[in-house]
């Protein structure tokens, strides 16, 4: 066990793109858990978009504090244990944040032994419930629609893609690199792909899905939402996951000026928040579980070494260098 | 019965607001019914802001034909019939079109006898069925929620607002004049109305909802829309209707910068078209003559006389010249 605990905090909020002033290291006393909390030193985290709001401002959190360690999910082992339920020596899932050592309490998940740790930050983590449950519970598809997801070489949207396919649906992906369409369409069994760096969005999409689009799952937002509304077929639903294109803009931009058409095409558009669904959590990890054993439903993830490339590893996001789930892995101590 | 049929058709498309120049009166030799078929002296038409959509281009109807007359919901006395179920001299409603004389079919509705024209085309007509099936199917709204009215002192607009009262709700209704709101308010049981001409909307909104939007019946559109999702509450829903605000821009204007706080939020934006619900008109029906006997329910009617003044009719409801339900009562030949 280390002396101290060393933190990434942050030190100023961003506007606009997250940079490295926005935050700072420090070394701490290792916090002593209270009656009925643990220990954990911290191994690995997970690195969502999400976290840009949480530093920016009060979203459905409140904002993280100035000089606070970043709020974050993560793993940690139990190293010390005032609750029977938590052993030493087990590994939890829950808010670690950026640091190397964490207090958890009983909100903490045990990830079951046999699980690694890659499989429960990502595909059994909050990326694969949201994909879940904002595909199949907010977006509803039947088998035979067409199901178009936007960042779909992420950590979520190439589940929400794969569960769709596995739905019976036809499935059609945006991404930002022929690298990323070529893997959709050749390793995870999409119908279609359009790289929206290269190609006319609205136009890729509309050969690509010939009677539009019955399910669309954003985590993009700004022209691409506005297109994929343009392509909305009749009683279309447009998951709202994330706006990730607009996260960093310093002023709001302009929003879709179509959204009228939603009116005669009878639309539906719908946001969500994983959290509301984390009760249902056993439901969707089963269904997963069987399709990642099955061999139908893979996932990638870019794993990143070491407590102070955390903020790197945000960065990385933004500009969609990563393909799969960003995470990153802490030095054991 | 006259010698020729009187029309008013369409001349040219609208670009921007629908000027006298889009339409030209004609006469033309009247109808003969075919099999199965009524011919109607047309007595009322209803007058829409859909219209503009059809004049213009396909919406959720094919575009009204250069030389056509203006398609139109309105009533006609049955003059002609081969169809026993249709006598002649019963009322029917169906889409007459501007002209004096229709043919028209079994898709027509009788009109029961002690129904006043002017209730058959507002509070029993598509008018009512919009506020009806709009805010309760598609709304949702729970007693003790706040209810957001946009055009709430026209003629869908009115009846929201007082379904939501009457179900228990707190109402709030945006008008474009201060007479509008006191009529809200003093007659028909508003809670609060805000003047969208005098008032910064966004900022009396908040004043009006301080727990937040749950539902938003919108037939506006443009910044308004913005303003309701920038102060929506959790969960809150979106009725898209209409958005007259903006049916005459010749050029797109750009969406609500808001969107994404939907996702946090956990909002749903929802458009729908009442032709969706007709096969249900009889249980609305039934609960809106209800209130309107029991005195719930009151609306409002602007009547214009002479066909040919539909146009400038149909302009009064783009001016917000109207206060409740714009129809045009023909001269009986």
């Amino acid at each position: 066990m280390a002396e101290t605990n060393h933190r990434i905090t942050l030190a100023q909020r961003p506007v606009g793109a997250v940079t490295d002033s926005c935050f700072r290291a420090d070394d701490v006393d290792i916090p002593t858990p209270g009656p009925g909390e643990m220990l954990v030193e911290v191994r690995w985290l997970s690195i969502d978009p999400t976290i840009r709001g949480w530093m920016a401002h009060d979203t459905y959190l409140p904002a993280i504090e100035i000089g606070a360690p970043i709020r974050s999910g993560g793993l940690g082992t139990v190293i010390e244990s005032n609750n029977d339920d938590y052993p030493v020596g087990s590994l939890l899932f829950g808010m670690t944040g950026w640091q190397q050592y964490a207090v958890m309490d009983a909100a903490s998940q045990v990830v079951p032994d046999g699980v690694e740790p890659e499989a429960a930050l990502s595909v059994y983590g909050v990326t694969g419930l949201t994909a879940y449950f904002g595909l199949l519970d907010v977006g509803r598809p039947v088998a035979g629609e067409t199901v178009l997801v936007s960042g779909a070489a992420g950590a979520t949207g190439s589940v929400v893609g794969q569960i769709a396919r596995i739905k019976g649906c036809r499935v059609v992906g945006i991404a930002g690199s022929d690298e990323k369409c070529a893997w959709l369409t050749e390793e995870l069994g999409f119908d279609a792909a359009i790289n929206y760096r290269t190609d006319d969005v609205a136009v890729a999409m509309a050969a690509a899905c010939p009677d539009g689009v019955d399910v669309f799952f954003d985590n993009v937002g700004g022209d691409i939402l506005e297109a994929a509304i343009g392509n909305l077929a009749l009683r279309g639903r447009i998951v709202l996951c994330g706006a990730i294109a607009q996260y960093n803009d310093e002023t709001p931009r302009p929003g879709p000026a179509n959204l009228a058409t939603l009116i005669a095409n009878r639309g539906r558009m719908e946001g969500f928040i994983i959290l509301d669904y984390l009760d249902r959590a056993a439901e969707a990890m089963l269904e997963l579980a069987g399709w990642v054993m099955g061999g139908e439903l893979t996932y990638r993830t870019d794993v990143i070494d070491g407590l102070d490339n955390a903020p790197a590893a945000l960065e990385r996001l933004f500009t969609g260098a990563n393909q799969g789930k960003v995470m990153v892995r802490l030095e054991t101590s």
